[in-house]
């Protein structure tokens, strides 16, 4: 069986012990014909075009590996249709994890901005972006939030991004928000003549959510914060196609260990917050680091990076953002491995510090030239 | 430290070795405050009734369990923000298991069916109801949609469902599969005078699923099929809580192994098949069945049907459906566990099988009489 570069292929490990030969062809068969035995009589050769067939079955270190190569034809050439085709129902019949996908080059949705873009966007040739977070997470209202934002304002911060868990609540609506903190970004735009974006977060059942997005974007929002593993690609594929938003769009990974953390089970990290995030249209991914708060291997954190950037026919690169427990003494160490194509994201040690929160921005400043 | 009925009470299973007095408190704060040491001048008051706290913490069999307390007003009483709260990043930092929470009763969409609408609907009032799963899966035309359609027109069957792969896809536009089998669904509804309900895929990216979602109930689709997992609770919310929607919606599990099938990480199929499905607005949630064709514990089985159907204040009680491999042997096993509050839902047996599908039908109408 030989593949064409208008297929899907996607890789599957299995833990030791289990039959991967026979588990790849449940795959191949159980996720397009939905059985093995399907009579349907004439129906030979349209049945044939739609089943996926076994590339390859090995063994590796710990277990075997599958490749099965699957028509695009069977999905919308969306991350919704992906899914549910490679891992919808064989998730449930385990233990396996997906661990790649190879997808033809017209299957997802392209990010607007992507590195480019945003280092354009933002006048930052070259240097690694640098984004805080609004902290406390909770607890503030919207004239707190603004208060927050006039302590960075003569900083040379890029953007400013929501925590995940501020959503759209009575304390602090999201568009009172956005409202009470436009002025200060438009000071901060004006004094140094280049843009400084606000990634707010939107959230809400999915309708609402698409017309806060709108009405965000409508009243002078520069960008958006999506919890994608809560909301879905397929809500996040719709934000980055839907021309009344039109801004960059900063994908957060919350809950995503519930999918990608275990060893034996669910979807590597490669995966949840790389190949399918750009897939699926983020311009920026924010993903734990290893030097960080959270327990993340450098294999895990060079799947991401790589996946988020590594050339991919002409689908833009886009930038990889480590996060939690991001310290300045870790900006030289993620700079040695990964260069300049990073957004440094900060919160605590931004506006939670011993020092003012521009002495905190100067020193991650400082921290950059130290790595470059 | 009390709760309150109006707080939100989360529960965490961690392995042995992991210190669960500490990361309960890991979480009570990260997940909240974002971080311990929060300092803004003269914001404690507002900042004490965001925080989260430990309410229990003990050892079971396998590690330990512990019971967090939320302020319900840290969310949108919706489950989008529900779920980034009590394990968005949290997540992350594993290993450890969301296994059970407790909301307020205005945390989530309600049904517009559940199980007393469903029956009424249906003008079935006791016994199980019977569903179909259109076989094949992929590789079939709208014509072929209605030609299987019509092979059950003289039975009893209540509900047919697209399977979960089937998207809008060029071979069978999810509109045209609609029309076609349209006259055929009000053939048989006149003919026996109540209601054949078919739960059609909707798909796409989240504003095109909406748009089609309504599309297909103003064309007259009288109940949808949403891969709640792949699309997102938040979508589920939309479509339960959209006038222009109004019609049964049928949860599909696709995916749901990604987040539930690992022993110590995740979320548990109590939740994400049940509580969650329920608090979002689904009428009937499908599952694995103990006794069929994918390995699911009879704990996860009783687990998602309790969540399911338990008296849970006045939220209605919502339809499990047992699927994968369910031949009608197993319906008396079924009900003697669970009752006749169930959807049966059958495809290969149904569609595959080695009678024609109105004696296949027969067979379970049979087995359901024997199991009452």
């Amino acid at each position: 069986m030989k593949r064409s570069p208008s297929d899907i292929v996607a890789t599957y490990h299995f833990p030791p012990g289990v039959d991967a030969q026979k588990q790849a062809q449940v795959i191949a068969i159980g996720q397009t014909l939905g059985s093995a035995d399907a009579h349907f009589a004439g129906r030979e050769t349209a049945l044939a075009a739609v089943r996926a067939h076994v590339l390859d079955v090995r063994t590796d270190g710990e277990g075997s590996l599958a490749d099965i190569v699957f028509p695009v034809a069977n999905t919308e050439r969306d991350i919704g249709t992906l899914l549910t085709m490679v891992f919808g129902k064989y998730s449930l019949a385990g233990p396996a994890k997906l661990v790649d996908l190879v997808l033809p080059y017209d299957v997802g949705t392209r990010p607007r901005f992507g590195i480019a873009g945003l280092r354009a966007r933002l006048a930052v040739p070259d240097r690694p972006l640098l984004m805080a977070i609004f902290k406390p997470a909770l607890g503030l209202n919207p004239h707190d939030h603004a208060a927050l934002l006039e302590t960075v304002a003569n900083t040379e911060l890029d953007l400013i991004k929501d925590d995940e868990i501020l959503g759209n609540l009575a304390q602090a609506p999201t568009l009172e928000r956005w409202r009470a903190c436009r002025p200060v970004i438009e000071k901060i735009r004006d004094r140094r003549g280049r843009e400084f974006l606000y990634a707010v977060n939107v959230t809400g059942r999915a309708d609402r959510l698409l017309a806060l997005a709108r009405t965000l974007v409508a009243e002078g929002a520069n960008a958006l914060l999506l919890n994608v593993l809560v909301y879905g690609y397929p809500l996040l594929e719709a934000l980055a196609s839907d021309p009344e938003v039109g801004v960059p769009i900063v994908a957060h990974p919350a809950l995503a260990g519930a999918l990608a953390q275990a060893p034996h089970h669910g979807i590597d990290y490669r995966l949840v917050l790389g190949r399918l995030m750009r897939r699926a249209g983020a311009d920026i991914v924010l993903h734990p680091a290893r030097f960080g708060q959270l327990p993340f291997s450098a294999a895990d954190e060079a799947g991401v990076i790589t996946a988020l950037r590594a050339p991919d026919g002409d689908w833009p690169p886009i930038f990889p953002g480590p996060s939690a427990g991001i310290k300045p003494e870790i900006v030289p160490l993620l700079m040695k491995d990964y260069g300049n194509d990073l957004v440094i994201n900060a919160g605590s040690a931004i506006f939670d510090a011993a020092y003012t929160a521009q002495a905190a921005v100067a020193r991650f400043q400082d921290a950059m030239v130290g790595g470059a």
